[in-house]
């Protein structure tokens, strides 16, 4: 019976944004998102697993990660990699129409212990991402966890810094520089 | 009414990893481990706030750690720095007699994801302290995240090495190792 929704997801993120920022994270139910979306509470779980789940997108970005990381040519060091792999969001994830939506979900994650749990173990899922895929290029563990661990640095360094301006340079720019800034920040320990 | 029980908090946590390697973490609930431990609901609450809580301490030792920070000598690079606040957790929190218990309680919440969101945050708390105890020593900001970044993955590196040797390098030493290594890594990224 189920129907195809296009953009479901989406549009369960945006109303479940609109809700948390409105009456609060508490009490704001899966039902209430999936009724302001036009959707129902079947469909919002065909999606999310759970409320928590809800502005954590479908997990493509790890493999959007991963892939990126893994098209990098042969003779890029690990941090290289690294740095296409925030372009692949800058172009696919972190796109300009999506800055405002980013300000005010990063908002709303920091206002709600649950979801900065949520958004914290997501964070580990997405560095392991990326060390899996350094490895599978045959860099070694130890290396590869911290290339990964400062790309992950840079990104949020990044992030905060894009979402925050409306007019400002775009994600990967604002990547790139962060990740320059962390490079050189690493010889400096 | 409330009566002082000494060591309530450990005996809890140990309690809760008895209770949730026996019959799983979902079929726990907080009157099965305070009924275990000996102890009342309410004296439960008085020291966790929730039963993710149990297996994640008193917060002691987001203190310790900048204490540790604080106490390097002044001519201590970010590193060196963090390297003391790791030789206080092997001093004080990692001390022999509770690798044991670190083991069984990595397997159990290794089992869980609401114990693994909590640990994710809780690690985040963590860094977030030396980064702040490192940037009141002056360090710049940028600097201060990565050694904070760099010193938090050495001790994931050492906490797995020592908690699943039973007769091997004490914390402290297996801390140092991973910190040399990263360190040696992060050159080669």
């Amino acid at each position: 019976m189920a129907r195809w929704e296009p953009n479901a997801a989406e549009r369960l993120a945006v109303a479940a944004l609109e809700l948390f920022a409105e009456r609060g994270y508490e009490n704001t139910t899966v039902i209430d998102i999936a009724q302001r979306a036009g959707l129902t509470k079947s469909t919002f779980f065909r999606h999310f697993r759970d409320k928590r789940e809800v502005l954590f997108g479908d997990g493509s970005m790890n493999g959007l990660l991963a892939e990126a990381i893994t098209a990098a040519p042969a003779t890029a060091t690990p941090l290289e990699a690294v740095a296409q792999a925030l372009d692949a969001l800058g172009n696919r994830a972190f796109t300009p129409s999506r800055r405002a939506f980013a300000a005010r979900r990063r908002a709303v994650i920091a206002a709600n212990p649950e979801l900065q749990e949520r958004e914290a173990l997501k964070g580990l899922g997405l560095i392991a991402s990326m060390t899996e895929a350094l490895g599978r290029r045959g860099v070694p563990d130890v290396t590869a966890s911290v290339a990964a661990d400062l790309g992950a640095l840079a990104w949020k360094i990044a992030y905060e810094r894009w979402s925050e301006t409306l007019g400002g340079e775009e994600f990967g720019q604002a990547a790139r520089r962060a990740l320059g800034e962390v490079q050189a920040a690493s010889t400096r320990c």
